[in-house]
């Protein structure tokens, strides 16, 4: 069964629920899920609606047509999306590669039905065993401060020769240039190992030990130019004492890592995040 | 800002979502919360939609009527609800008050706002000088084998007369008679100390205790005729160690037991829950 | 039964454990716990250990000078509590009386059995007719910041006057200044509203709205003159989403305070606390 | 740096604890961790005891016979291990291969470093090109109703001929016989997908599902003769909510089932754990 989504944000107003759902209901569309949240503070409006494509009578690419007077009586910004069109997936790694071995074993379980994983790209050799094993192209590009706006370049130049849609940082280590993270907007998933906003930076676990607290954390976000910063998309924790050393917070934090990665990755493939601000609105 | 919050569940199929939002639309609705669920088993679809009063052009005693043609269109079964008609409710306890006593703090706290606790009903006087300090009136009925049914018809006069919408069994510790149960379906939360379907019936953290659990956990759910196998509403789990004692479980448990019961009785008052089967769905 | 407990930490070497609980033993005590823990960055070693009154042939008056070879041998800081000695306890509360309300249940439910609680401190009247219902004294001393040092003087006198051994902070508000804080050096136990180090400092609730996070916590830790620095006792988290207004999160943090704050109360009564630098040891 | 570990359960009685810390002081150890634990109920006494073999001077060999006058007195029960002699271990899988994944990864890793995986053993060919990525042996053995004793007979066989120790099922889905688990008391680990004592035998997610429960779990538990029953060692739990199919229980689920068998396994080799009647002592 191919589905439609419909994420929708526009300034919050009487009729918006009606007008969208009337507009599937007429063309013969089935609603299998409807979402809806209203901003009190920012009053925005944000919708997500999910209908099957068999019985709808108007093809998909004229969709986005049709809905033109909606999008321009509520001042809509939208996405369309199908459920049989998968997201092509870059995951970029270093050395530690506990997150992009689960994705992939995820991956090949059939948990993540919506991406297509076409490549691997790396500043280490580590990950190369991996990607030729589960015959996925492997992209390595070594990153030193002098030519990392050519590494950049490089990478970017794969993403684009494969029409990678979604990026997703699995440990990577290496900060983007802002030329790099403005051709991605909310397109690039980062897995940080601290419960942000605490513990930016490197070392995490580090600080985390030294700061004594009880409680470890790891945060995945979409990626902006400000480190550490960007929209807040799922964060998981775990219980410690003063008994565990930093490698252990650091074996600790590696199956939190790996769920609040995952998770995250999952949703954004579900169309099942909008950002405004800074925060992301999940319809989960 | 009052608000009508309508609840539905009907054999699922094409345009109920159309059908509800531009029922209310039309009638210059603003809806605040829209939400859906389809069974994919059972084929029964359930929605929970909430609007604002105030610009709705029909008075609220006519909704029910305008809104029949939806009703026998899809022959929905529902509930409307209007949220400045707070429910009255009565709670049980006996000897054990922690959870009565964190309802009322909640209740003083304001966390309770669709709720009018309006009496107390215990088999014990241990609860008495709390509804006095608190104002509620208290009800003691002692409860012995030979007498419940009277027992019990003492319970309903009182119930009946303050017209009580709500019984909240808070550690109550006497199982009702079907004939109780059945002049207030899914209008009796009770919390059971136990993560159900695990130890059903008296002692359950003695049992957990004796079994060797990790983990131990509470259950808040409707009051069915069959002894704690109503739908569920909400569960919650803490971890254990050898080191506890049964003493230390019922402590532990008495935290879980307070929020679970609270978690069900603010979600019921919100009207955020639809049963269907032994099921529940809560729209939160 | 009577217990004693003997807290200690010294330089890790050999030989400290053996000698300790050859202490106890020979002198008749029946050891019901003792842990231990060796911190490998400060080789600093900690212990604990808890052995019956009845049967040890030295009167607990005498015990200190007794221990004292072992304390100059392995270079002790040490402390010595006898369970049927409990302690004084005064709480500082303003006008939000959640945790103060909690303490005071689970004192009155037997859950603090090594507290006595002799005295409320708060700079508002909120508290004062829980405090006359629960029969605890109550002292109101407004705090203005010109007078700050005076109000102090006037809360000093009380806590001294009444022996008080151990001062509970249940969201009182007010900063206390370095010459409180010195005179009860790991005997004041404050509750902050956030996952520290995450959002010091006033509202972090609405920090962590304005910041978008999925799950918010709250933190008990010992005062020391600098602000939401002091050592970390205990720490728990809550999940919350996009629908969470900061009133919600404020709601849900409550219960999280409830706990993190009776948490970190009990094991500092039970004597299952030991710091080292900003960081503590719980022998749980 | 080489420790021994001494984990001891005999009749609780005064001495135990000093006696044995000082048997290892004696001797030159360094006690590295000492824990203990007395149920009260059984009054039976739990002692794990670890130190660092450098500087003792007992040679290994010869702990067990000067260690005897303390058994002989206390009436111990006792197993000697050192950490430099890691268990070989069989990994029993079928067709869902998550947890053979899961400890094969962390294996590598080098989370596991007291164990030396010699064999994958399984009913199906499934796991067979992982066996051979990760350079272990592999044993096919099919398992049919009729031949069941003979299948058995060539896995114990196996087990023998390469010093097993071991045995973790991980999600192996046959029933051992009754000889079968008798040849390994306390050493085989299963992983059961619910938690515990709900949903006992086939499909327990869908047992969940059925029934509505709001939370589902996963038990890692030593196998004996009674199905599902063994002493529980490890349990933990996710939310789901009514949205929520078998197949995303199952997707869910596994990764608790991950969690809690690796942590299980962990503990067993490191020797942290005792079994006293149908329950475990965790000195974690």
């Amino acid at each position: 069964m191919h589905h439609a989504i419909l994420l929708i944000s526009c300034p919050d107003q009487k009729g918006i629920t009606a007008a969208v759902t009337d507009f599937v209901f007429k063309r013969g569309g089935n609603i299998v899920d409807a979402a809806q949240h209203a901003d009190p503070e920012s009053a925005v409006f944000f919708m997500r609606i999910e209908w099957e494509l068999t019985g709808f009578n108007v093809p998909r690419e004229r969709i986005a047509e049709e809905f033109r007077p909606l999008v321009e009586r509520f001042n809509m910004a939208w996405e369309l999306h199908f459920t049989d069109e998968p997201v092509k997936v870059a995951i970029f790694a270093s050395q530690q590669l506990h997150c992009l071995y689960d994705l992939l074993f995820r991956y090949r379980s059939g948990q993540l039905p919506h991406a297509k994983i076409e490549l691997i790209v790396s500043n280490h050799h580590d990950a190369e065993p991996l990607a030729r094993q589960w015959g996925i192209d492997f992209l390595h590009v070594p990153v030193v401060k002098e030519v990392k706006e050519q590494a950049e370049q490089t990478q970017l130049e794969a993403l684009k020769a494969k029409g990678i849609g979604l990026v997703i940082l699995a440990r990577y280590h290496q900060i983007l240039t802002q030329d790099f993270v403005r051709q991605y907007p909310n397109r690039i998933i980062n897995i940080h190992h601290s419960f942000l906003p605490a513990f930016v930076g490197g070392s995490p676990y580090a600080q985390a030990h030294q700061k004594g607290v009880k409680i470890i954390g790891a945060t995945s976000h979409y990626v902006i130019e400000a480190l550490d910063q960007g929209p807040i998309i799922e964060q998981d924790t775990a219980r410690i004492t003063h008994r565990h050393a930093v490698r252990d917070l650091i074996e600790i934090g590696q199956d939190l890592e790996r769920m609040v990665l995952y998770r995250a990755v999952r949703w954004h493939l579900e169309r099942k995040i909008l950002c405004y601000g800074n925060k992301t609105v999940i319809f989960d």
